[in-house]
């Protein structure tokens, strides 16, 4: 049996992903309060494996996720692309008549901005987690109170759903990224070859540093599908670069890392995994 | 006098950041709920210049920001960086002991998360905006509320600062573009030259064609500050590329554009501006 950390509660969209990554696989959960302790998790115990966001369709990138990952020493083992949708439920004794205020995460409120904007008489308040919210309502019969949350949340805490499918944007898709000890990467691993990897690097802010990089990259048939520059805060005209990249080959890649280690600074290897194609695009 | 729209309320950043950018001119600004309607007033009426934010060094980018600029076809005209600092403020018959909310903008909560973590008594509420929460209950009187905002909102509504400086991250810098309609950014330009630019094109998933492109850049001494990828909603492996360069010649920048143009789909130069160098990195 493996054990998942993920932030967040049974039925939260961590769980769903940590359960789609692992099928037919028997799994516990950790559900943390925030993504600082999933890493502490592994920290602690390093046969626990983590599972985080790292970028949405609409969201962006989890920037912090990033850092915390890159500090944290942890390698990524896989990923895992999810389909988001919301829905807004209550208490099987409410109604639309009877629910006043809505309470989600933060990003669940922002992602159903357009809903929200036509039910003018929902206040919409801040929780930490979107299951959670109806954890809690559930739990505490909080009459008049609505969460936006997964419907498999809805269903497993007994609430009613009062309409589906409330986000803004269908094209709605959240990467996660299954992470993991260094060396204990392996008990996650089919035996199937790598052909995705995340790097970070940083540059000095010479003329063309960038695109030497890229250009190497590019002679070993090494493929961008992401690039974000992050400033270094404090270094003016330095910047911090999370690179995902896909391969034929893992050992082209292994040579091209070589390669590109001596133009850049603080290069640093995420993690070699095999991609997710089951879903278009992040 | 120049109108400029914004987001937000009189003594929101954005407002913060309109009088610094045209300091020592006279405005008149229109406050606006949302940045479709800060755009939506440039259309109707192409005298009116907005000043929208489009990154935060701990948010990162307003990718939305992005596509109403790209959408709207207005062009930059200039930047600004401001420092954020948030306070907790509520009425001055107030005080720690009698307030049990506390009302602001989602970015804002977030950037307090550890000084809202510190006071669990507080229930965050979420609000359309930091200095309309302040209004609201200095306006409406609400006994118990707090808002978090800026200093000069609460001291505009007349609230009690209960503690100053309650952001995480001291190093929480957002950067504005100044938007105006092509062929009226004019009057908003010292004669001086442009050296930045926005630029937003798309690729075909070809091996290297970033590289391609960058090697351009570099041949043309134009320097990257910023890039980020976005994927194409439903065009598998396809990507917009959001960059910021700096250059010390436009004419060469403007060889440059012709140059990568061939390479390149949708090019498209969001504007081309003076680069705000008051603030370090961003």
């Amino acid at each position: 049996m493996k054990t998942i950390a993920i932030q967040g509660f049974e039925g939260s969209f961590h769980d769903i992903a940590a359960h789609g990554y692992f099928a037919g696989e028997d799994i516990r959960l950790i559900c943390c309060a925030t993504f600082e302790q999933v890493f502490e998790n592994i920290r602690r115990s390093p046969d626990i494996v983590g599972l985080v966001a790292i970028e949405n369709t609409i969201a962006g990138s989890l920037l912090h996720n990033y850092e915390l990952l890159r500090d944290s020493g942890t390698t990524v083992a896989g990923e895992y692309k999810l389909r988001i949708s919301h829905c807004i439920c209550c208490l099987p004794e409410d109604s639309w008549e009877t629910v006043a205020e809505v309470h989600s995460h933060p990003v669940a409120l922002m992602q159903c901005r357009g809903f929200l904007a036509n039910h003018p008489e929902l206040k919409a308040v801040e929780a930490e987690d979107t299951a959670g919210s109806a954890k809690f309502i559930a739990e505490n019969k909080c009459r008049g109170w609505a969460a936006i949350c997964s419907r498999q949340a809805a269903e497993m805490y007994g609430m009613k759903v009062l309409e589906d499918q409330i986000e803004d944007n269908k094209h709605n898709f959240t990467r996660f990224l299954v992470v993991a000890t260094p060396g204990r990467e392996g008990m996650l691993r089919t035996c199937r070859e790598t052909d995705k990897a995340s790097l970070v690097f940083s540059l000095p802010h010479e003329e063309g540093s960038l695109s030497q990089v890229l250009s190497i990259l590019s002679f070993y048939k090494i493929n961008l599908t992401k690039i974000q520059s992050l400033p270094i805060i404090g270094h003016e005209w330095e910047y911090m670069f999370y690179v995902d990249v896909v391969y034929n080959s893992a050992t082209r890649f292994c040579q091209c890392v070589d390669a590109i280690m001596p133009l850049t600074k603080e290069l640093k290897i995420l993690g070699e995994y095999r991609h997710d194609g089951t879903n278009p695009t992040i």
